[in-house]
């Protein structure tokens, strides 16, 4: 059964594997929502409709009652429970699941978490609305990157996982010339071995997207995995773990080789599950205070963290002032800023910038920012389709004290959802500081919050943003100039950073959306991240290779 | 200059990559004398000899004076003195080396690491003697471990470092369709960055063997690295470090891309250097007490550990007794039994065994071994050829100290050295033990000390040496048995215990060798060591990759 699978998504994963040393643009998962038929969004939604105010019962080993409290940002209590995550019991079961999924080998394994991903696919719609109503993402989006995209980085790291354990022969015979006498001949045998159990700890705003790599990376190479949700994002990985089981079922493994390990806001499990021994890989995403403790105290584990960062862009100049303008606002409203990757600093030379307009002042900068954002979100119906809703109330309170860290370019609005009337839609906050009141944008103020810093001048502008990335952490950094020069400068600069760099976007390619098999997200050399999603190191360490000798007969 | 020397060498990366992936035999290094030409052995003495009594001017930065206290094994006095390590110094001078070293790119880097293994090799013979009087191995294993077969491992993490790096186009033009419009059409650039300094604090066994890994996995990916010798075993990384700055110079690259870090006893600078936070690599070989300090403390880096281990030999059945008993015997004697890869338990079921002989006791099993490494070491002057001398003080002092552990098997005996009077050489000690005296036999007793235990049966050894394994560490095991069931059931539990295991080895290879590009030295999946010399996962974590993107014309 699990070689049907590795047959039936053969194709697919060879060319997964060859994209990702291609690196241009691949993807066998559309993000086109026609692909998925006629009725597939409202199929997509009667399924998550379905599941509301009822417990999600994944048939795993529980003995502590069931837990659950998500909110819709768009409103309505969600009202699902979920087996209360029983530490003990599941890391028993996933120790006992471990032997038989080691034993699918290379080819089983992969077989079956391709087939988990082409289940995933199908099921799109229905995740789509999950994480609409976990993590407050607009349709579209939630679609987007918590179906298609989510499921490319995933295949992604079955790729990487695939490729890392194929290059590792399973037989060879070894054979050493003797001079004028026969050979010394030994055979041998290479074992891929997994690390232990796998815990991938979930973040509240792409449960999916960020999830689906480590998730899959640990799976491919042997480890079976616990699934740690955010609290207010349980169902979107809920539903991922009830059809992995699903999978493993089918296949005759144990289903226990991916479990959710469910909590609550009362009863957290993250550190108790990490530091459990048993625990090989941890897999994170959130804040930087969670992601430093696990690094600095689950030193029994390999521990692959995204934390936060202040990512920022550098106008330098342009020769297409209105594209920059129209990308950049995009890039401000899209999910209200709760992106890993959304520019919070926008550096502005104080004596202005040469744009094809000619010369403009840096206040003319500066305003013309807060009017590109103004007017992309004007018309109320369409703009809370690019917002979404703000995810938390910490959210809401970090947008409502930001309000006097400086100068006013563009206040928050609270906008009305036209068919969620509870839902918490804000507009982002433009404020404007000088660079040398550093404490101000030094930090990360996650959520709609975008800071121009007025700077001496673009040159100072890249060495105090990307000073605050080698200290601080950044995901991304984008730079508007017409001298080459200065380009190749900040490409030095960021790469010393350790930032991934977008250059002029002035269409409809944003600096906050990596594309899979092309983009990497996070570099892993700085404070930001450790890892980077997806390359051979997110891979490698996740497995080993024993072996075993023995002389043969001529 | 740096492309010539990647051109130069491209046939021999080619087929060291090809070699990574076929494992099979495979080595550019001759391990025969003969092959380093008629006088190579003299030559290298002489040039030896001429280096002793003086100072070893690397022409690097140092404001410290001198050190060195090496002391050879075989009897007289180094008297070679290097730079004192100024930590200060070093660190700067590093980080000062570190992006002309970047920016020589890939093949640049690459190239010149291959004209040094290729220079390296040149002067095997040289080297041969400065590891013999200082590590104490017998001449001829001196040659083979210190020359071909460490240069053999340094090409392999060159090889794969290369292979790694090279996975990453450098630029690509990634092309999004758009339905009927233009596809978008975006330049990525892809630059590889190193960690930061690497560090390698090497062995006094086997300095280049176990420090070559790490030095050349470092330098392939860009990292400047500062080389700690053991300062009982300096000469031979001083020389090697001689050679690579050399190539660098001559290549037109700062020296300080390697530099030596010699210390004393007296003020030792290994942990000052850990814990430099521009140190971003760490390669250890040695104590595993100080590698579990590096890898709990040294958290700013990647950490490399090959540490203690307590390696064992099952004897279930056997149907070539003569063979099994040699082939132990040397594999007890072999440079005293201070290869971390030198068994050190070996179990024989109170039963006895079956052998081609018939049935025999278990007493018998023990006498035939303790005879067998007796008659091996009958002539003195063939024997300080394999036992070569005693490296330091402490393991002389151990041995001493495990006379009274058990009952004596065989007693160590001190043999005259023909040619150098006043080595220090020690046939092995053999005790017998009782399986339930664990404390006995469960801590490593590094040196010539092996430890007969008494077992139940081949299934309890089995499960207590895999037990041991998995608490204490091991890197190697042996199995005799002719059921294929019980070497199937040990394969098994070596390969959930991270041992490599050796079967019925009964010939000229042993299991205390491994051969580069096929045998992967240490597993990371035990206490005996976090990383595998050498696979995929050693170098995947000493860079990484740093993009940066920008939309061109259609």
């Amino acid at each position: 059964m699990t070689a049907d699978y590795f047959a039936r998504h053969r194709a697919t994963l060879e060319a997964a594997v060859e994209a990702t040393r291609r690196r241009g643009y691949w993807s066998p998962y559309s993000e086109s929502p026609k692909a998925y038929g006629e009725n597939a969004v409202a199929e997509g939604e009667a399924a998550f409709t379905a599941r509301l105010g009822k417990p999600l019962d994944l048939g795993q080993p529980t003995a502590a009652g069931w837990v659950g409290n998500e909110t819709s940002p768009f409103g309505p209590s969600l009202g699902i429970t979920y087996p209360r995550a029983d530490v003990d019991a599941l890391v028993r079961a996933a120790q006992a699941a471990m032997p038989a999924w080691r034993d699918a080998g290379v080819e089983g394994r992969v077989g079956v978490c391709l087939e988990i991903l082409d289940r995933l696919s199908k099921r799109t719609m229905e995740i789509a609305h999950a994480v609409m109503h976990t993590t407050g993402q607009a349709f579209m989006m939630a679609f987007q990157a918590g179906g298609p995209h989510a499921q490319d980085r995933g295949l992604e790291a079955v790729a990487y996982a695939y490729d890392a354990m194929h290059a590792v022969p399973s037989h060879v015979t070894w054979e050493k010339p003797q001079g004028k006498g026969d050979p010394v001949r030994i055979a041998k045998t290479y074992r891929i071995m997994p690390r232990g159990i796998g815990l991938v700890i979930g973040c509240s705003t792409f449960p999916t997207w960020n999830g689906y790599p480590g998730l899959f990376a640990s799976l491919a190479t042997g480890n079976p995995v616990i699934v740690k949700p955010h609290p207010g994002a349980i169902l979107p990985l809920a539903i991922t773990v009830e059809i992995a089981r699903q999978v493993l079922r089918e296949a005759g493994l144990p289903a226990d080789v991916v479990t959710l390990a469910a909590d609550g806001a009362d009863a957290p499990v993250a550190k108790e599950l990490a530091m459990r021994p048993e625990i090989a890989v941890i897999d994170f995403t959130g804040s930087s205070a969670f992601g430093r403790w696990l690094e600095e105290n689950a030193r029994h584990a390999q521990v692959y963290t995204e934390k936060a960062g202040v990512n920022f862009v550098v106008i330098d100049s342009t020769d297409d002032l209105k594209g920059m303008l129209g990308n950049l606002a995009f890039s401000l409203s899209l999910y209200s800023g709760q992106m890993c990757t959304t520019p919070q600093n926008i550096f502005v030379p104080r004596g202005g910038i040469q744009a094809d307009g000619g010369h403009i002042t840096s206040d003319e900068v500066t305003a013309a920012i807060g009017q590109a954002v103004d007017k992309f979100l004007s018309n109320p119906e369409r703009a809370v389709e690019i917002l979404g809703g703000i995810q938390s109330e910490a959210t809401l309170r970090r947008l409502d004290e930001a309000a006097g860290l400086g100068e006013t370019v563009l206040q928050s609005k609270a906008l009305e959802h036209p068919r969620f009337p509870g839902a918490r839609v804000r507009t982002p906050l433009i404020l404007k500081v000088d660079a040398a009141d550093e404490a101000k944008y030094t930090a990360e103020l996650f959520g709609p919050i975008a800071i121009i810093v007025a700077v001496d001048d673009s040159r100072d502008a890249i060495a105090r943003a990307t000073r605050t990335a080698r200290r601080h952490g950044a995901l991304t950094a984008a730079v508007y100039s017409t001298d080459p020069e200065f380009l190749r400068r900040a490409e030095e600069a960021c790469a010393e950073a350790g930032v991934a760099l977008s250059c002029n976007l002035t269409g409809n390619i944003f600096v906050n959306q990596s594309a899979a098999f092309s983009d990497f997200h996070a570099t892993g050399a700085n404070p930001a991240a450790n890892a980077s999603l997806c390359d051979a190191a997110f891979v490698a360490g996740r497995f080993r290779v024993v072996q075993s000798r023995i002389p043969v007969a001529a």
